[in-house]
């Protein structure tokens, strides 16, 4: 008889903190640079096109010992009959001996891991002296690429926000963002210094930001390649399967472009339709050998870079592994009998 | 946030029956068959070859609507650090929302899930009046093999046991087997009737007998095909992953082939190697085509069947759901919130 220990949403949200989130996708990434983290291969399921899917991403992580899975489901009716239209559920195993060690709603694991994502992209990619940051997109995971990004850079003096395809909905849910980002970033002990706005105009936005960041389901691109300066960083994390796209393919022509996985990259994610379509041949780095040292970042200030961040099993074994190991010392979560 | 119900291997036992797991099999085999249910893709990684491995089965089950998934690992050393080698748990979810419904300790039903398919093999493809059954393999799955036969084909006379590497050890376990035997007839409000006895000698054993079940973990043949005479049907559970035989592949050349997924059989099953050498096309039928009328299975009383029982997951999402809607009657098993 094994012990497994149950963590809910909300007892995780209250031990996991962006910090704790940026530490642990920057080890993920390392570590599958290194080889002391393998992907296994990744389940996909469509119930119906459109309508129901789901995926199972799985893994192991050597520095922390374990393995494990996260199975994530969307069924788009579900909000119709009360219901979220994710559930995401991450099962963790001893890499030493194949016991079962915790079972865990992956739902914020998932929010923070991906906003701690785009940061990085733009911790190591992004010129050291930028000052204005831009989200594109509205939905669940702008707080936490917001916080995550002032948190790594907290040289950043101003935020846009900005809903491609329904403008006024930045303005609407501003304070609600905002509120959200304080929270996060509180709960790491910063308070935060750069203003948040909703922006007037994408293309204008688009125009006058350092760092960008994409969170968006678009399938056509939003933003269009001549609208991007010299120098701008761009993480981008909505587009996961085939056919979906944030940015204009043509960028791709003069942007320097870094992921997660190459392989995921270039068949599900922003580089998908640029590799498909000859633009680009492939990464110029996985962003685990940026943050190695073992390849170069950005070489220059006039350089547009771009980090596709598609999503890996690592992240999720790498957060899960520290979530489980402050609500151990904290005395949080239930033991089940299993 | 989610409920979950959590199930221990103990409260498994409690309600799990071998009469529930032959239903339930039962109908897995024929869902595979009618559509009703898929395979997803296999996830299997070795961490090192003989040493340590893992796989992932999913899929989904259209009747009892649900999908999910069962890991199984296997750490070789564990014994010697006072673990078993083998852990498994299955993850249950609602196909109408994606909702985790229930975590369970998969051993308990592996055995009685797998114990039920040699069974279910035998009970379509053995000749009626049967008399003598032999079980080849004196490991954790006899018991669960011998009784589910004797539970589907109660005509049954006589068992002998042989363990084919170690002869002494059958007459060793003899006790234990009955016994557990016994128990498992018991919970389903049966009296075994046939007498069990340890053979003496395997290549007797053979030629005497109207059903053999084989469960070893053997790379090379067991029984040799001129023993094995005309009638005779054998359901073989060992084999489940390249390389792995249990019957001499010139038996396939005067046998007919069934099994429970053509794919699973003829890549990592008993037909792989009958398939690969060039002896065995293909199955004459998926069981599940059998079962369900579609497809004849014996049709006379002079042919050898082989039943090759590859385990597939719609197995362990049958057996899952009967198990979760027993223990909800029963009010068993603990809840967690996820």
């Amino acid at each position: 008889m094994s012990e497994i220990k149950i963590l809910s949403a909300e007892q995780i949200e209250s031990v996991f903190t962006l910090q704790d989130a940026v530490e642990a996708v920057e080890q993920a990434y390392v570590q599958k640079h290194t080889g002391g983290g393998q992907l296994w291969p990744m389940v996909f399921h469509e119930f119906e096109h459109g309508v129901a899917d789901l995926d199972i991403k799985s893994g192991n992580l050597d520095a922390e010992n374990v393995f494990g899975l996260k199975l994530v489901s969307w069924f788009g009716e579900n909000p119709g009959k009360g219901h979220p239209a994710l559930y995401g559920t991450i099962l963790l195993f001893d890499q030493e001996t194949g016991e079962p060690r915790a079972l865990m709603n992956a739902g914020a694991i998932t929010d923070l891991r991906t906003g701690a994502a785009g940061a990085i992209g733009a911790k190591y990619l992004a010129r050291a002296d930028s000052k204005r940051l831009l989200m594109v997109g509205c939905g669940g995971l702008a707080p936490s690429l917001i916080a995550a990004t002032l948190y790594v850079m907290p040289g950043l003096e101003r935020v846009l926000i900005a809903s491609p395809r329904t403008p006024e909905k930045a303005a609407r849910k501003l304070a609600e963002i905002t509120d959200e980002v304080d929270r996060l970033l509180a709960a790491c002990g910063r308070k935060r210094t750069a203003a948040i706005e909703a922006a007037d105009c994408l293309e204008a936005a688009v125009r006058e930001s350092d760092v960008i960041l994409t969170a968006t389901p678009s399938y056509a691109p939003l933003i269009r390649a001549d609208w991007v300066r010299p120098g701008t960083h761009l993480s981008c994390v909505g587009a996961d399967m085939a056919g979906k796209e944030e940015l204009d393919a043509a960028l791709f022509a003069r942007a320097k472009a870094f992921g997660d996985d190459e392989t995921q990259c270039l068949s599900v994610g922003e580089c998908e339709i640029p590799h498909k379509s000859g633009i680009l041949a492939g990464l110029s780095a996985e962003i685990g050998a940026v943050i190695a040292g073992a390849a170069p970042g950005r070489t220059s200030a006039k350089e547009i870079t771009v980090f596709d961040s598609t999503g890996i099993a690592l992240q999720d074994l790498a957060s899960a592994s520290v979530i489980v190991k402050k609500a151990a010392s904290r005395a949080i979560g239930d033991t089940a009998a299993l």
